[in-house]
């Protein structure tokens, strides 16, 4: 079965291929009353937009949302707000040669084996192109949130290269175009890519991703913990190997007596001595930061030759061809905050209805 | 909201609480026709059941599984299965002294948050006597994928301790309580733990599962990924920190071209020549192993002194007494292979459904 | 698939067949802190129980009510409630002669069809002993309701007899077994139901349900509508042939001019000047009574002999013995009022979680 | 909760305003390789659309419908189907005079309870321009299942006029546009229509709908019955007021030895001597036609003028002028069609993924 639809109140279902005529979602369950137009989306959207650089797709993308419906007099309704973004640069022709062949680390070979049918140009509906709709979901998920709730990525790790964490400083992220916290790690990380990128090759990265401001009390024990849900929302972003919060697997290493999370009275109530928890308890938010991070494997499109099949069953070799990123870690930065952001409006949904 | 219900189409709701009359669950959505008794359940039961050995929890409970429903003459009707696991050996009288008082790292002080009212006995709802109810259902799971795909999981870490890998070995878990694949890990391990229990400290630890004979095709792009779903799955238990799959967080130090799984045809069909993509692409089983790994935190209830808060505001300290395992990573090997199992058979209907 | 959940947030997942050992429910999403008891149970299971005349089935069922969980101190945790009802006037023997012959009017064909396997003893899963299990959560929805939401059902026709609407009072509801609301009809209604059951046969009816002091504002436009929303609920009854909101049918042959409900404005706000409507618009509340009818077919087990084949396909006859009810509607009242409490506690909690 | 989704497995999402840009649902859950374009829809579509004549609207809309995704050398992909219908005659202009006054029998007033906020032009989102997204999306779900599958329905009564059965004759209803199996009854409809609409007033309706070639075995027990769903989906259509299966209310006259359905062996496996049931037993289909009636309460909007209040709280009157039809049960027609087709559909994938 297919599945298009993320979360539980907050919920927004996308649809659209890479190369057709259009992307969109349709995003329901928003409470109404909430002042919002295309502008609000546009700021969020044009962050993630490949382009930007030499560090990122060439594509040329304007990815210009519109509002059809869901909003009245300049504010949300409370019926289904439907986003479309046109696809102004496709490129099928650029995909002519590959037609057939199974790109490996691509879905090809899975959608061929699953539905019988797949649109090779450019990953179809596998195309990463899909979280534009999760940012401009998150757009209107950060709304519901208010401003109190302070969401934020930045990107810890290009392939082998890490940052310092001495240097992590959360006003650097916007001051690069590699949403790196690292001013020290910038520049050989600039240098990197544009070697791999020469090569034709590609790299992984990971993402850390924090939320501040969230009350305690969001989440529930069991199959819709937050920390779950948290992880299996960056676990639906494209290349997404693996997850963790707050601690992670870090966690597994150490001895009780040093995970623990103490606790004192400060003056806003509750204050924790640490965060390995990373913000949740139980599957429960604790009122601390909401931490998380996220690994990405490299771009699986590369200009170095790799031997694949075709669908007729054949060997051959592949060389894809396009406009990649080389680290699509980079652009996942603002996709993982959209992804924290509708997560935190379904929980925040949820636990009104159950607890008032 | 709670939401105690696993699943898609094979469902399983839990109930109950450590110290309460009992613990159970409703599985739905089970095919007809299949046959079940309770020995069947039972089987896998008995593998996560504490008071094995010094290494887990003395707590003694036979954990016996009375199945109440949707059997009739040895078989599944295709009808609700009521499954019910009496609580035997609960002392509520163990948790007199803490009473009142937030455990660090437990859900106290979230559940208080949220409900405003927590059942302190053992944790409660919280307690990871849930997972035998995730056990039971996996065993029904497992029935329905029949026996070519084949699921097994094993303890990799336990605190700073790991496997040499040369040594893994799929046979060796079975013979030895800690499901260890490394022979020449288990001694070491063994003494480690009973160190940490004197301490009256505990370890983390982290588990690896894999699952073989999975047909391509199972899962769904978005928000329904096979890769997706098992994370959501794992990091609903009790405990764990973080997931990954395949190469995981390894994948973002790689290059594309290292990390690339070329694909040739074998015997049987398309071969990968390696498998750093975990038996997944985009979101859909490629045919290959399935494999993850699951990060666990050291277990939360120490005999060392905490700071902690009790629910009316003020500061104190706390020893968690009580029967507890020194690393609960290690009974969580059994609960992983039971989500994996959920996972499975619940992506199973769903691919039976759209693509017949 | 068997999806055997009622409800979106509110929900319950019922089990268990009629000669099984038990029969349940596990209610989810019930906020926290509600004070909640057996007794409170008990009350409304009382009333549907079966024995208590010659008018209804002669099966002698206690049907006590055990709460397994979800329940601390005589208050809700927030947690899943796990209701069981055992099983105690069995009477599997009855069942033998018609074993793999299909009754006319059950579920034992379809099922037969469905599933390839069915419990013939006493309808099994079919049983209408699952709506014990409806009223158990009908009775935690009127708690969330609160006391300001009164729900009430009536029999308004049995078989080809109808109350005289002069007569119509909630009162007398109470004061007879039939749960007529016409003083006048009760006596003549015993009569047809005693000669009806000497005849070996049966009657249909038709049950009336109202809710006052619902708030205006329950509901959704699409494909959550309360009045749709109502109408599933109790079309999910068993014998269930049609349901109607406010007007129903009668509204086909009205003018718009005759069945508009014209608005002023009353003391307390918005006054309708008739309630045609039946309490929704647009699929949300208007705030004035929700009132409904159900239709229920004749009970379907009845002492004359009826042309049927077998599970292996060859014609045959069969009387259906057993301890049937000559008109199930009777029985069904108090759970259409269960069915109604479920749906409005249900959309309370939808509607806080958008609406705040 | 704003719930705008229809279905478990064939599922469709509708989004749009009756005078915003455009129109339109994401179809999810379509099984691959049907074969699918434009006109396939655009059929049924035309079929619905109003204009036609005297006797319905008098918007013009030519509902033309866009693929903008799922669809790939035209076949379905399994991915969602995304369509477009773009609203060309909205004359917002018309709705000045009622701005801010709410129309009784309209859902003005219940949306402005529940959001505080509602689009007062032609109804917004609750106008039943919404219906074709229905017919849309029942348009693919005929595909699925397949040409075996006969789905129709017909208008049998408008205002207190009634069709006489025995002229009932399927083949009249293409041939005249009130969609009428009662060849003597159109002429009198049509002159009572005009009537109607020449005194400002307006009539209900009722239709009927049957479903033939459905194999038995769809549905389920309990909260997924077929009977149950289809009277969901049909109590969800607009102005619809109740639904009835089979004999429905009838049945509730009828005595268990009249109601029953005697089962006979025919030549091609069971054969009921009659079809009381409509089609189902125990919720599940048995092989038989499905049938259903749908009434419709008369158009809300009319030239008489109305008592009503604004959203200050004034009393005030109401004419509702714009172009309205005098019977919406004409253009239901289709839109109960389409609810029939897609809520087999859904039970055809549901059945599929539990039964094989």
């Amino acid at each position: 079965m297919s599945f298009n639809t993320f979360g539980k109140l907050f919920r927004f279902t996308t649809w659209g291929e890479s190369h057709g005529v259009a992307i969109g979602c349709v995003v329901d369950g928003c409470p109404p009353g909430i002042p919002l137009n295309e502008a609000d989306i546009q700021l969020w959207l044009d962050q993630r937009r490949p382009g930007a650089s030499k560090l990122t797709s060439q594509r040329k993308e304007p990815d210009t949302v519109e509002i059809l419906s869901g909003v009245f007099e300049g504010k949300t309704t409370g019926h289904p707000i439907s986003l479309m973004i046109k696809n102004e640069d496709a490129r099928p022709g650029d995909y002519d040669e590959i037609r057939g062949k199974f790109r490996p680390g691509h879905a090809d070979f899975t959608y061929h084996a699953k539905y019988g049918i797949y649109d090779y140009r450019g990953g179809g509906r596998a195309s990463a192109r899909e979280t534009a709709c999760r940012v401009a979901a998150g757009a209107i998920a950060r709304k519901i949130l208010g401003a109190k709730v302070k969401i934020r990525a930045a990107l810890v790790q290009i392939g082998p290269m890490t940052i310092d964490r001495k240097n992590f400083d959360w006003d650097q992220v916007a001051k690069n175009i590699l949403f790196c916290p690292d001013k020290e790690a910038v520049r050989p990380w600039r240098e990197a890519l544009v070697k791999i990128r020469k090569e034709g090759d590609s790299y992984g990265g990971v993402v850390e991703v924090e939320a501040t401001g969230v009350s305690a009390g969001l989440g529930a024990p069991h199959y819709a913990k937050l920390d779950q849900d948290i992880a299996s929302a960056m676990m639906s972003i494209h290349a997404a190997k693996g997850v963790e919060i707050g601690a992670g697997f870090e966690a597994s290493s150490l001895k009780g007596s040093e995970n623990a999370d103490e606790i004192r009275i400060g003056n806003d109530g509750p204050r924790f001595l640490s965060n390995n928890a990373g913000g949740t308890l139980g599957g429960i938010s604790t009122g601390q930061p909401l931490t998380a991070r996220v690994a990405f494997k490299p771009t699986s499109s590369i200009l170095i030759p790799q031997k694949t099949i075709d669908s007729s069953g054949k060997e051959t070799e592949i060389i894809t061809k396009g406009r990649h990123d080389p680290c699509i870690a980079i652009r996942a930065v603002p996709v993982v905050e959209a992804m924290m952001a509708c997560t935190l409006a379904d929980h925040l949904l949820l636990h009104r209805a159950q607890c008032g």
